[in-house]
């Protein structure tokens, strides 16, 4: 089919690739003109205006978003329910925060265009070779569609999620999720860094992606990564963040439930970004203060 | 080879299988009557006595240990430390605490007895087809047993892992990370059915699993249980622990490694552990103290 595709940035691009490989007739949108001369070469057509990509689609059109999460997502959402008509179909394929999706949703609504918010999982290569999906939205909308997901994701790695907004709220817990079993790991190899045993760390996550409970995608990462590097002597332990950890957090309060575990991971992230920290500063001048413990100075 | 088993519990058992499946002759011991007959009827020799065992080893002996951790390993460990004779091999394959495996192989070298500490994952069908071995103590030991652990572990599935209590140590770390993992997914799934959406959860791991970074075993049991029990409606939240997160935690405290995630995943299963807490009177008083806030009385 004719599929428009907003955004020809690392996760986009190589959606648009896989498109292509599965033979479908795709129409780019980007305003970086290299990514759009790069796309024409390998065989998808790609504009720099969204009125010239949207002129050569079909009604009615069908537009896979994937751009960055936040204001450039709402903007592009916004232009696109000014431009397209009704029964087109958006679908959001990023990380938006699922509060946003239901206004982008009811913002389409007015307009008569349907949307599908969509999780995507899986990194550039999923995206490139084979992908996991989590879709909402109305079953009519997303069943003339299901070819499409089941032909760019791994087998059996897509599901409907149901209404709108479920797709983006399950990635979101996916995220969450993935942010506490990160976190145990990177405790786990630090108590091995600092016991009096010496291991071979690409040798351990190796054993342990061969048999062991905890084997996994992330485990068989960190074979990858002390592969190249064997302590990670080359990278600093600076953990950032890009949101979802965060909503996963602001859930759980939302629906009070105790999720210690992933907010604790969030916290952990946030205090690796800091070289020193107030709360330190308070505890150091308190201990100082009641019990004339030395306080490191600057 | 000829090899000497003890414990015909519901890991030892499983080995043994695997062993004579592996063409060794396994001469096992237990007190249990019944799984020493039952064992004979299998194609292994099984005694309900130690000194019997032993009798149908030839020197240097093989003894591998499969018994719950504690008392009852070191009892055995005791026992054999008694009836072996100098360069026999005693495999601990149980989940000893690394400082007690230390201990236990201090005693055993005073007698010339050597031994291996291995950490053994995959559960009990891993024990049977196929484990995930991690491999601590003297590398000359290692070596000539290296085959029996080739056959017993999945494809890559074994590490020798260094000096005496390596192996143990690194089962350990390998316990306090799934405990994260585990805390983490529950979480996860406790955010989901709170959430105003609907999943299905057997669907929901399914596609976690199929493409997403957090697929994995755990991801894969899950879906297993979701599909036996749809909302785990049969299940009361209580999580047991049989030690090596405990451990984990205390090696932290030990080596003063920041570990908060696994620490409180830890501390979760405590808490399920309890209908009431102290803490929740304690806070609770002190907010009607102050506040005037409602308490709930029993």
């Amino acid at each position: 089919m004719k599929i428009g595709l907003i955004g020809l940035g690392k996760m986009g691009y190589q959606i648009g690739l896989h498109l292509i490989d599965k033979g479908h007739e795709v129409h780019a949108y980007d305003i970086n003109e290299q990514a759009v001369e790069r796309f024409k070469t390998e065989g998808g057509d790609a504009s720099v205006t969204v009125d010239s990509m949207l002129s050569q689609l079909p009604s009615p059109k069908v537009v896979w978003v994937m751009v960055p999460a936040g204001d450039v997502t709402t903007n592009v959402l916004k232009e696109l329910a000014e431009k397209l008509s009704p029964e087109d179909v958006v679908i959001d394929a990023g990380n938006t925060n699922y509060k946003q999706t239901l206004e982008h949703i009811s913002l389409l609504k007015e307009k008569g265009i349907h949307m599908l918010d969509v999780g995507t999982s899986g990194g550039v290569s999923g995206a490139r070779n084979g992908a996991c999906f989590m879709i909402g939205g109305d079953k009519e909308v997303f069943q003339p569609l299901e070819p499409v997901f089941r032909e760019l994701a791994v087998d059996n790695g897509y599901l409907y999620t149901g209404k709108g907004g479920s797709g983006h709220f399950l990635k979101m817990v996916h995220n969450g999720i993935e942010y506490g079993m990160m976190a145990a790991i990177g405790e786990g190899f630090e108590v091995l860094e600092k016991s009096p045993f010496e291991y071979n760390y690409e040798e351990v996550a190796r054993v342990w992606n061969h048999g062991s409970v905890i084997r996994g995608w992330l485990m068989e990462l960190m074979q990858e990564a002390f592969k190249k590097d064997a302590h990670l002597d080359d990278i600093r332990g600076v953990m950032h963040s890009s949101g979802e950890g965060k909503w996963t957090v602001e859930s759980a309060l939302d629906f009070e439930v105790p999720t210690p575990v992933i907010a604790l991971s969030l916290m952990m992230r946030y205090r690796s970004q800091e070289n020193d920290t107030f709360t330190g500063k308070v505890v150091a001048a308190l201990r100082h203060e009641f019990g004339g413990h030395a306080v490191e100075k600057k």
